[in-house]
């Protein structure tokens, strides 16, 4: 069977060049990169040249790349390893609790450890609402940032709608507040794990303290992340055991999935050269299931996007039923995140833009990637009416 | 220049077969493994299987599985989410605080979380001592074990010197000790990662509640470790942001290193018939030296250890100058823990055998692995009389 992917927001298969530079460190080049000997140096080498391709990125100095096992870990690190600090900091002195700002559609990783945390009681939090749109808007950032906040934490583009948050505002915002209350310390994380592909991610452009990447979601491996932290900023570790990354990801470090993610970084340079031909294969997407199909709407901005992201209701259908059909025809779409797969709930992104849990239930994420055709898209509008009609027809939600 | 690679307890060399199994997933097969489509269904299946594999390799129901993304994380998992339960259920109450036992000789994972849980006032800790052979005392168990014990965490066999603890005696001191006081909930966990290539690790035979595996010390995949935990053993997550592994490892799925770690502890069985030609080599290897340098002595127990560790010391070199002139000849050995390099402390474990600092600075790991042949052990004993001599003529040690 034809298979078609189009869940790259879930995972991203890996580029050949990035298998290619992987391919040596998982035969003859294995040394321990912590290892004194020419094995351990070698494995040593190569991560300092990935460090360098991701600092290049994101426009920062190398010392300030920390290679993370994770996305989820490097996002965990940044808001405890914040806390942590803070909580240190505080301790013995009858201070405030410390304060962190979010927002209701953060990913999984930044939501459910901020609810934790609050919940267990270390920290008050404010969780940002969106407008229709699926923006944050300025001023409630104004609003909520006070003299006890120690974090922001905004993602810079959503894994389920694709909409692209205002970070460089929102870094004047906080600039301002730390220039009108000189005690304040509050830091600034972004989880850039969607936007990377798309949006500029220099750090100082951004005004960013920290920021979260992930390798495979730019068609690089699964199981590394980075977290950049900017030179002074301070943050206590969460996992203990070794020296590894200046003892932030203690632990032998995963020499062949450094390596991956430093050229799937660096090939994300290139590739933005096709990010036009993604846009319109989407915008076609897009325009042709919302004029050939009645009951059909976009869920978020349209202007304010990831240029892949199509995210869609379908009235009256349950999301699952239209993935079911769609796999069963070899077609790969999600109904959310692949994060919460197999949860019940309407998805928290949908239900925060208020559009009511039929048709937060209703809905399809298409997100496509640099090995999508024309030809896929058309086989996609193509089948995609009839299995729509046919499910209406026996749908419990009529 | 010809490499002869002894530094086995550091990392291994991917094996063949481990890789051809990892590929398909570095390529075709790159889905989310909590995706619902046929890419991502693919994926979760192939994680079922390894995780049956290595239920077949423990002795246990392959639910008692849990993929973590390093062996470190794992130790900090194990001990933190028991750590973290007991304090829950403790809470409130005027209960004594948590006790655990570890010991002296523990790799940093465990010693170091465990170190720093004290410093922070959340637990009380014992670290066991070691006798001359580097073995703990039954008695010191027994001993240190009362009411507010929650967990004993022990290794099986160490990283530096390769001694094996006596895991299944402690075990039933543990359960003795349940039996004559029924409120206490006394844990036990080893981490199991330098043992799995030459003991037995069958779960209920070894008497644990949990244990820690890593993939790239038995010629699998860097960055994917195991935490087995018995059914009906509670722990808390101690990272946050998605259900995966049951909420214990939150973030995508691996599918490649987890396959490759299945695949890697498949072949321990096999590679087990090849042991006693390790035996042998280290055996010479051993012998060679204490029999053609003078001043030299094996640090740990002769027969209480691993088939591949020999642990020398050379009295009046330090470890790190014969370290980089065997480098130079092509020979990687290590001077302790990779985890450790970098440190100029003497090694903890040296240290709690009672060696003293001058001994412990000048102590060589050599660590043999499947690969290694006889050759290759009579040209490490043919040069190494003559790198010891030169050194101990411009030691600073004399």
């Amino acid at each position: 069977m034809q298979r078609i992917y189009l869940d790259n927001s879930a995972t991203t298969k890996i580029d050949k060049k990035v298998f290619r530079a992987m391919e040596p460190y998982l035969k003859q080049d294995f040394g321990n990169a912590s290892s004194l000997h020419w094995f351990g140096q070698n494995a040593h080498e190569a991560i300092t040249k990935s460090r360098q391709q991701v600092a290049d990125f994101l426009g920062c100095n190398f010392l300030e790349v920390f290679f993370i096992d994770s996305a989820t870990i490097s996002d965990n690190l940044a808001i405890m390893g914040v806390v942590k600090q803070a909580l240190r900091q505080n301790s013995g002195q009858a201070q405030k609790k410390p304060h962190i700002i979010t927002s209701q559609i953060e990913h999984p990783a930044v939501l459910e450890l901020v609810e934790h945390l609050e919940k267990d009681g270390q920290i008050e939090a404010t969780y940002l609402p969106v407008n229709r749109e699926g923006v944050v808007k300025i001023e409630d950032v104004e609003k909520a940032i006070k003299e006890n906040t120690i974090l922001v934490s905004i993602m810079y583009a959503n894994n389920e709608i694709g909409v692209i948050q205002p970070i460089a505002e929102i870094a004047k915002v906080i600039k301002s507040f730390k220039l009108r209350v000189p005690s304040s310390k509050v830091l600034f994380h972004i989880d850039a794990v969607q936007g990377a592909n798309y949006l500029d991610c220099n750090v100082d452009k951004l005004g960013v303290d920290l920021l979260t990447l992930s390798g495979h979601k730019i068609y690089g491996p699964k199981g590394i992340g980075v977290l950049y932290k900017r030179k002074g900023v301070e943050i206590e570790p969460i996992i203990f055991g070794g020296h590894q990354e200046r003892g932030l990801m203690p632990g032998t470090e995963n020499t062949t999935t450094i390596v991956g993610l430093g050229k799937a970084i660096q090939q994300v340079s290139s590739f933005k050269f096709q990010v036009s031909k993604i846009e319109e294969l989407r915008n076609k997407l897009i325009d042709g299931i919302l004029n050939s199909i009645s009951g059909t709407s976009l869920n978020g901005s349209r202007e304010n996007r990831l240029p892949n992201n199509a995210n869609i209701s379908f009235s009256g259908v349950e999301g699952e039923s239209i993935l079911m059909a769609l796999d069963q025809k070899g077609v790969a779409v999600s109904t959310g995140s692949a994060c919460a797969s197999g949860n019940l709930d309407p998805s928290h992104v949908l239900m925060a833009l208020g559009v009511g849990v039929e048709r937060a239930h209703s809905s399809i994420r298409f997100t496509l990637g640099k090995y999508n055709t024309e030809k896929e898209i058309d086989y996609v509008l193509k089948i995609l009416p009839g299995i729509i009609e046919k499910l209406r027809k026996i749908s419990p939600l009529k």
